[in-house]
This record gives structure tokens, C-alpha cells and sequence, in this order.
């Protein structure tokens, strides 16, 4: 039998595992070592104590034969739809009904999967620097011809650079599907009303899709900042938008996400002009390739919408946004450029150096780990990601490491 | 933007909204009618009381700083793998490992996304009547053309029938994959270890595929029979088995399953000759495009391994099989004959007229729900699959009305 032989395209990361060799090259040689990690992505808080009560009535409902849930919609329970169309999106003044939300088990699997429904010779933007998902998924798809010095041919990469404030510009050339994300993994960057409105009237006018990766929206504290691109008028016409309660509550362990597709997205056809419903093709692929997120997840989830959900949740992202004031301050103080941070739990900052430079000079002299944005593509060179997920005592000792010795 | 347009083959599923029909038709006619649904593929039992602890416990850990798990290990965690290796595989002399494991929050997600690592032109052998999934997401991928009376152009059927007592004969012409499970949904049917071995052989001499569905396996009680294809000598090199949680420990609104991918498989190529690991390739995959399953949830998996677990999921089959054992005599009682309901939760029966008939008689003289073969496929048809899933009480209930009627 023959393979997918599109895998073999994919060149191979290199970006966590040269890192983690890094490390452990350091740590054997300075056993005494005490490494701080802000390279990663994840959440190191537990659970909103709203989430965690909710997680365990839902458990105890699974317990007992009068209560007990077997196999739920694949499409989520009405609880959670509803929950999330009416705070997230409808008191927001977004047109979202609770019938076009697809409760999911990670944003990863959905901006991984939404490529199913496209046509194998669909043209691809996407950012650089960037979530490889987006570029990998398409690769193994067949979307793209070879890797050639770090870029995929066929492929169209949108450059974010401190020019553009990192945000990209329209593509010069015409293209079906358009990934974006604000507030950005790994820059940091958000996009204003305008911006937006820019890409989603692009959309319109070339009749394009765009994917709006939305996943880091609870850490938009600027009220004139859209969190949801369905805040721009037009955009029900022409975008996708994935969310998750990674970032927001803390379940980058526990499962939960959604993505949201308009029934009235306008710009799929068969390629005979024939309109093709979005929203049928995923409520399709959703049923058919999965069953579901855990029940008493999907209550954890729900509770994130309670009064009290609300201000945990919002506590325990105020936490991480401190973090980031400060590293962003203290990387600023000593002369670096930076964007993200505010906004956003990631400070992508200049590093006046190659990325691995920098990277080695802060883990080598500072004992701090953080992420190359080479890793992220080839705009990412020349800048480093540091993350403000971690414990505020953590982040003290690591700025007063990297304030002596920059 | 173009669509994946193979969606547009797929032939439209009316079986379960029909069936919805054809009840609610009833219902409003006999608003008095109690309705008994020996339908489903659906646990009803609660979560044994170990798993709900574990479960409990798990919860227990995210809600503290010191003790909270952020992203796992994409491929589950070791805990879980490594028991699932030793109970599952090593203790019944299948020579399984920890790492050849891949944890999923569902065997319907794995078997549908299995059939990216194939070449889009491989040939394909389902079983008729069949899983809907192992067929519409090779639909999806654009492995068949279209529809023709109930059978896509481009796959091979392997007839399940009376005659060959509902395991299929090995293809009459070659094929690159194929896909077996036993005990079967929807027949209940089982394969013996020369029927097994039969099949791992021809794979072996043509460089097939077996894609090995054993979601039922826990239903098995006589001892002479294989639970998984890794009994069967040679199976390494040609088979890839998944498994779920669902129905062993009454996990359908919890979920989590798993898939093994040998390391050792040796049918796949590039298409050159060049040897390709599936094990590589579906990791891969794995890590590309799914985060792992939820902790806690991972932990009340785990459970099922324990003394008690063990004893309490083995109690909670015992249950659905006494009911199987008792739709079956009430059926064969009556002149119809019968496969499964002795190793499997679903008992297949000769209607001795076409499916929906059989369907309407039940429904309308006994208020019994239950499921036309005819919906599995095309040899499914003058058959019905009842399911044993459900209280005794009502399963009583039931067949006391049956046993007026027929």
C-alpha cells in the first residue's frame, strides 16, 4: 500500500527539540543551574475554582444512572452553544447564533481540520511568522510543493515585520483562504477595527475565506479593539472564527473550544458557481469525525460564563498581563523594541542579533529559557517570543536575571 | 474559493432521521405510547465508581497550583499507555509497547482520520453492512466516485451474510486497505483466530492493511476467541487495531480511546519502494493535529485497569450481555434466526421480510425502537440490529411486548 506521500514534504521542526537540547547541553554542564522557562505557551494556574465545581456536579451526574449522559451532539450541548453566542459574541454586538457554534476538543484540531473542506488546489495565505499548524495541515494535504529555504512553494506568506507593525499587509496576488490571528501567536500583535476591516473587504471582493484565529481574545484589555472579527460588519459573510478555553480559563489540559461558522458565509461555491454552504460542510465533517467533547468538560466550559466564572477568569488573565507589563518593561528599559505584551501573554522583541544568538546569551548567562522566533519562519529571525505564562515570583527572579546581566 | 467537492457524493444518511421520523409519526398518533428504544449504540449505565473517583481525583489536581497539568503529551500520557499496554496487549501474549499506543478522544475520530496517511488513490475494502464512517470519510477524501444504488464506485464490498455467517470472504481482487471489526457493529458477529489468521495472511501476502476495529472487544466471553488481531501471529507487520473506552467502561459521553500502530508494520511504501513507518506517519499526525485528552479524563481511564475497575467494568458488561442473552432466546424462540448477543451488545436478526417492515411491525404493535439493517448497507437489508444496551427492567419490559406480538 502507498502512503500519503505529502507527509514527506514536511520539513522536519526542529524548533522545541533543538531547544530542549540546548537546555539539557547547559544543565548537564552547570548542574547548579536553576532554569526558568518563559518559552512555552501553556498556563500554569489551575482551574477557576467557577469550572472546577461545575467539572465535578457534571461528574457526579455520570455517577448515578438517573443522570447519566452518554454520547452528547457532536456539535456540543445547547447549554454551552447558547452560553457562548450570547456573551461572547451577541452582548458584543455580534450576530452569532447558539446554532452556528461547534463545541470542539482544541482550536489545534480545528484550524488543523477546517482544511478538509477546501478544494485541493485552493490558494493558501498565511502569516510570517506562524502557527505551524496552519502551514503543516495544508502541507499534508497536498497544497504546497516543497519546502525551499524554510518556505513552502506554493504558498503565499504574508510578512509581518516591524514595518508593518506586524500586521501583515493585503496579498499582492489573488488567493482563496486566509489565515489570521490577533491577538498573534507568536508576535503578540492585535489588529484594530480598520485593520480588520481592510481584510474582510479584501475577502469580499475576491470572494475569499478568511480563518480568524481568535483563540488569545481574552487578553484584549484596549475596549477599542475588536475581540471577535464578527464585530466588523460584513465579516458573517466571509470569515471563520476559532476560540478556545485554553488561554482564557486555564484548559489547555482540560479540552475545550469552538470554532464559529455563519450560515451565512457567502463565498464558497462548487467552482461551477454553484454556492456551497460552509456551515453544512463542517456541521458534516463534525458528525461524521468526532463525537463530542467530554460532558462534564463541556460544564467546566459553561461555568466560565457564570458571574463568578467571569471574574475568575478575568483575575487569573490580569495575572498573566502583569507578567507581561513587566517583562515588556524590563526588555524596553534595556533598549529592545518589542510589540505584544499588553494585549497579548506573548512580547516578541527585536533582539538586535540572530534569534539562536539571543536565545543562547539569555539561557547561557541568564539561565532563562524563551522561543527563537526563526522557529516561527523567516520573518521570525532576528526576534525572540517570550511568554508571560508563569507564577509572578518567577517572573520576578527572571527579570532581575536578565536586568543584570543586558 | 472552491470547495472539497467530494462532500457532494456523499449520499445523504436518512436512517437515524427517519427512524426520528417514523417514532415521532408514531407518537403523535398514540400520544400514549411508552416507547422503548432498543436502538442505540449508547451506554446507559453509570461510570463505575473507580473511574468516577479517579476522575474525581483528577479534578482534584487542576484546582491547585503545585499539582495542575497544562498540555499532556499529545499521545497520551505514559500512565495510561503503559497500562493499556500491559493489561490490554502484554497479558494476553500480544506483544504490544507503551509508545505504540496513541490515546484519542474517540475510535470513531481514529477510525475516520486513519485514512490520511493513504495514498488518495489506494483501494479500499469495507464490509457490507458497515460502519458508516470507514466509508464516508473515504468518500470524503475523494477515494470513490459516486453513489450508485447504495454503493460507491471505486470501493470493495466484502459481503457480510447468512451464508458466510457474517465474516466476509478475503477480496476476490486486490486491495491496499481493509477494514474488519469484530465483534461487529452492526451484526455482532466474531472471528475466530483462523478466521483472524486467514486475514492476516493475505494482508501479509499483499502488502495490505487491516485497519482492526475492536471497540467491542470487552464483549467477548468465550476465551477461545482472539480480542485483538495482535493474538494473531504476524499481525505487527499488518495491522493497525482500535479501541475505545466507550463501551468497556461506559464511556460515550466521557470519551477516550485509543489506536495501536506497530512499529513493526511492514505493507506501506512511497510508491518507489521505499519502506514508510505508519507508526512515524500517524504520529505525525497525531501531534499535528490534536492536543491530547483531557487529564482528568485520562485518570478515570486509567482507572479501568485497577482491581476494582477491572472487576466493576466486567460487572457492567455482564449486564448488557444478560440482556443480549435474553433478546436473542426471545427471537430465536419465535423462528427467527440470529447472530451475536452472545460476544457482542448487538444481536443481528433475519426479518424474514425487508428491514423498515420489520421496523414498523415492532414499533407500531410493540412501541419498540429498533434499527434497520438495511441502513448499514446493502446486504444489511431484511435484517434488524437490536441493541442490548439498556436497564433489564426495560429490557423486560420489552420483550414481554415482543413476545405478545410475534
Amino acid at each position: 500500500m502507498k502512503v500519503n506521500t505529502n507527509y514527506s514534504k514536511l520539513a522536519p521542526t526542529y524548533l522545541f527539540s533543538e531547544i530542549a537540547k540546548r537546555i539539557k547541553a547547559y544543565t548537564q554542564a552547570h548542574p547548579e543551574a536553576k532554569i526558568i522557562r518563559l518559552g512555552i505557551g501553556d498556563v500554569t494556574e489551575p482551574l477557576p475554582s467557577a469550572c472546577i465545581d461545575a467539572f465535578r456536579k457534571g461528574i457526579d451526574e455520570m455517577a448515578s444512572r438517573d443522570t447519566f449522559r452518554g454520547y452528547g451532539p457532536e456539535q456540543g450541548y445547547d447549554f454551552l452553544r447558547e452560553a457562548i453566542a450570547a456573551n461572547d459574541f451577541q452582548k458584543r454586538g455580534a450576530d452569532i447564533a447558539a446554532d452556528e457554534i461547534f463545541v470542539s476538543d482544541g482550536a489545534k484540531c480545528d484550524t488543523a481540520n477546517i482544511q478538509e473542506l477546501f478544494d485541493a488546489k485552493s490558494r493558501i495565505a498565511v502569516p510570517d511568522p506562524v502557527y505551524p499548524v496552519y502551514v503543516d495541515t495544508n502541507v499534508m494535504a497536498g497544497r504546497t510543493g516543497e519546502s525551499v529555504q524554510g518556505r513552502y512553494e506554493g504558498l503565499t506568506y504574508l510578512d509581518c515585520t516591524a514595518e508593518n507593525g506586524y500586521v501583515p499587509a493585503l496579498p499582492a496576488s489573488p488567493v482563496d483562504v486566509i489565515y489570521l490571528c490577533f491577538p498573534n501567536n507568536p508576535t503578540g500583535a492585535t489588529a484594530t477595527k480598520a485593520q480588520l476591516t481592510a481584510w474582510v473587504e479584501y475577502a469580499k471582493a475576491h470572494n475569499a475565506l478568511i480563518l480568524f484565529d481568535a483563540a488569545y481574545e481574552a487578553f484584549i484589555r484596549d475596549e477599542t479593539l475588536p475581540r471577535s472579527i464578527y464585530e466588523i460588519p460584513g465579516a458573517r459573510e466571509v470569515a471563520i472564527e476559532f476560540r478556545s478555553f485554553s488561554k482564557t480559563a486555564g484548559f489547555t489540559g482540560t479540552r475545550c473550544a469552538f470554532t464559529v461558522v455563519p450560515k451565512s458565509l457567502a463565498v464558497a461555491t462548487d467552482g461551477n458557481g454553484k454556492p456551497m454552504s460552509l456551515h453544512t460542510l463542517w456541521g458534516r465533517r463534525h458528525t461524521t469525525k468526532f463525537n463530542g467533547v467530554s460532558y462534564p468538560v463541556q460544564r467546566a466550559a459553561e461555568a466560565v460564563y457564570s458571574d463568578l466564572g467571569r471574574k475568575q477568569t478575568t483575575a487569573l488573565i490580569d495575572g498573566y498581563l502583569e507578567n507581561a507589563k513587566r517583562i515588556r518593561a524590563c526588555f524596553n528599559a534595556k533598549g529592545y523594541a518589542t510589540t505584544g505584551g499588553d494585549n497579548s501573554p506573548y512580547i516578541w522583541i527585536n533582539a538586535k542579533t540572530e534569534s539562536w544568538a539571543f536565545f543562547d546569551k539569555l539561557l547561557h548567562e541568564a539561565q532563562i529559557v524563551t522561543t527563537p522566533g526563526s522557529g516561527f519562519g523567516r520573518c521570525g529571525e532576528g526576534h525572540l517570543r517570550v511568554s508571560a505564562f508563569g507564577s509572578p515570583d518567577r517572573v520576578t527572579e527572571a527579570l532581575a536575571r536578565i536586568d543584570a546581566i543586558l
